[in-house]
């Protein structure tokens, strides 16, 4: 992963250098949290990935509970508990389910409230010919979350009526001690532990995002050392160095300038979850106190075909990062002797060709209107890669925090519509 | 479908309807265009779910090309080619692709550059044991945008060594007289036009949307009947009667005091790709002239465990239409005698039931916090109500020009990197 931003963030050296420098008591207590290697800190989350036992207790319940026959995985959960899931199985393989039917096991992930979809999985687990072609994964941090006990309950049922008994096709993921690890044990079904300290939206490395993930085949160990070598790139103090600080110093300072809008435009169509993913984790961790910067994701090419006209002719009120790859597979490209003859310059072209003019155009054009951005370059779209991707935006969120003298680990607001809902239900 | 605003916009209703007056001649005008019923005029999309012979045409075609092998229709266009297409399809199909394996024919859409995508479609075309069994629909109002010429030249060649010759399985739609026209013409490949003066973000109703949803089996006389109702409905001038001139007065007071983000909040999941169509719609229409408001789509409930704490907590920089669904089946529901017992007000509940309860929760929430907010409420999400809400945000949008003083179908800072895109590949 390379970071750039020198002549294209537009804001003075001085300036940026001068902003990182605050972070420097921040970093120093990341690299205590670091030192302790434990789970005592809302920090915790930058020890995930060099945990493991962990890993070793995953990849055994991976062991015992994945045969050849397995399908599905119906992932329930929400928020936290499936967007990092979700973003690194679509990057690999769920982009493409559609377009490639017969490739299992196969992620299904169930999150909001949704009749339909639940018909549909009822016919889908009815069509199942043994009960080892699925596996159920049930993550909620609190072990109480509306969604997820309505998903769940329905799920099981579903599973009981078809198999007459399939705990042993249920994981849970949820926090030590809650409401949800009891009712599990009465019935051993099999739990696995997030560690108290480390919210929903910076849990992808612990057990909620690595047991979906190891149990669908990723590999999690090039995960894990992407994240690894990240955070310990992260947590240096000489500005230049530490990419994560000067990335959060950018967005930070041009916030303070008026530009409430941080668009991640990405030249990668797969990764449009890893977007959404991170909207969370910039929405929910810096947006209280009436402050806030709103996330938004754009997929290139696809995308300047639709908000290209707004981001380009429209008012300068967003800091964008291009995110894109380098060195990419080139293993198709159009015929050097074209039928249709539409685009001169196109003939013989390796696609991937096209794609990166678009990108030097696209950087070009965003010069010449004066809009600023940073760019993210992946040599690949590998699981590396993407541990890498996270474990920089979790850091930058935790410095954006910083900056904006917000606690980037709760979200207090979140409550009033839970609450509102709870009584409806109560008397409804 | 119901549009309501009063008591949640946050505005003074004298101020709403002094703004709505403002359109008094361009209604009149928009009123001129429907009597004249043809296409000579920048608005003369509102036309199209009006015309007999295009659907006839459309019909006719897909009589000739569809037989029950067909399963997989790939949509080769990008933009204003395919966004109105996908809304639809996704709404009812598409969503639940992965799920439904077997169901067919199956819509495939391949806008931007991927050679991912396009390895994997040769996988999938090679499989096939029969050419009945795919349809190919090109669709470039220009005949020349790159991404499509590119797509096209590779599956069409991917046609040819599978099947030596299958110009029969494909369908261009482009404007009369374009290259692309010309080119199919020597090959006797079919051709659907595009009326010249509607553009690509209006054009869903024209053969650009009609075909591949007939083909794949959508009730277009449903979906053109709701747009019929909505376009009548929005040329009234009386303002309580007309939605659009209603709601887009809302969101230029708004955007007047300083909301420069416009968030279409979908509590219809299957329904994302319907907020996808609108943010072309709105950006590309709106983003000029260093004018614009940034359209997002949020998801609910999904969304709520994501920006929801930004929305209830961060800065008020934003204008919402919550779109949600009454009356929609309860065909499942939480058993009465719960497992797990997480949640102590969901037992028995119909699915539907605890999301009308979290869209009830949101609206007080919204409320206390004082963020503005409208209402859409579909009455399902069947074919009809879609074309309502299409041709609304249509009309809606080309209010909003009125308003904002820009012209509402042009995109003239697009072409800045399109040059310098050819620039970079004609070298390279």
């Amino acid at each position: 992963m390379k970071f750039l931003y020198k002549d294209s963030a537009l804001l003075e050296e001085k300036n940026i250098k001068e902003t990182v420098n605050l972070l420097n008591g921040y970093i120093n207590h990341l690299n205590d949290v670091a030192q302790r290697n434990n789970y005592e800190d809302s920090e915790s989350s930058i020890n995930l990935s060099f945990d493991e036992e962990l890993l070793k207790k995953v990849v055994g319940l991976k062991e015992k509970k994945v045969t050849k026959n397995l399908k599905y995985i119906l992932v329930i959960g929400i928020g936290g508990s499936n967007l990092g899931t979700k973003a690194i199985y679509d990057s690999v393989f769920g982009y493409y389910d559609v377009i490639e039917k017969e490739r299992y096991p196969k992620l299904i992930f169930l999150d909001t409230q949704d009749a339909v979809v639940l018909s549909k999985i009822k016919k889908l687990i009815n069509s199942l010919s043994s009960k080892d072609e699925i596996l159920v994964n049930v993550i909620s941090k609190s072990g109480g979350t509306t969604e997820t006990a309505v998903n769940l309950e329905v799920v099981y049922e579903l599973l009981q009526n078809k198999f007459s008994g399939a705990d042993d096709r249920i994981v849970i993921t949820t926090d030590r001690g809650s409401k949800m690890q009891k009712s599990a044990e009465t019935k051993n079904i099999e739990v696995l532990n997030i560690p108290q300290k480390v919210g929903g939206r910076y849990s992808v490395f612990s057990a909620v995002g690595l047991f979906p993930l190891v149990a669908s085949g990723f590999n999690v160990v090039e995960l894990r050392r992407g994240a690894q070598n990240m955070r310990n790139v992260c947590l240096r103090k000489i500005s230049e160095d530490n990419p994560a600080a000067v990335s959060a110093a950018i967005i930070y300072l041009h916030y303070k300038h008026g530009k409430n809008i941080n668009d991640n435009f990405i030249f990668l169509p797969q990764l449009e979850s890893l977007g959404k993913w991170y909207r969370q984790l910039l929405g929910e961790s810096i947006g209280k106190d009436g402050k806030g910067i709103t996330p938004t994701v754009s997929i290139g090419s696809t995308d300047l075909h639709s908000v290209g006209q707004l981001y380009l002719g429209g008012p300068k009120d967003k800091i964008t990062t291009f995110i894109y790859g380098e060195n990419l597979t080139n293993q198709i490209s159009v015929p050097e002797k074209t039928v249709f003859n539409l685009v001169d310059v196109i003939p013989g072209k390796p696609i991937q060709k096209v794609m990166d003019a678009i990108v030097g155009g696209v950087k070009i054009a965003y010069r010449k209107q004066n809009a600023p951005f940073m760019e993210i370059v992946f040599n690949n779209a590998s699981e590396e890669a993407l541990g890498e991707f996270m474990q920089f935006k979790m850091i930058e969120t935790m410095f954006l925090g910083v900056f904006m003298d917000v606690n980037a680990f709760d979200q207090p607001q979140v409550e009033l519509y839970k609450t509102e809902t709870k009584k409806i239900l109560s008397v409804d």
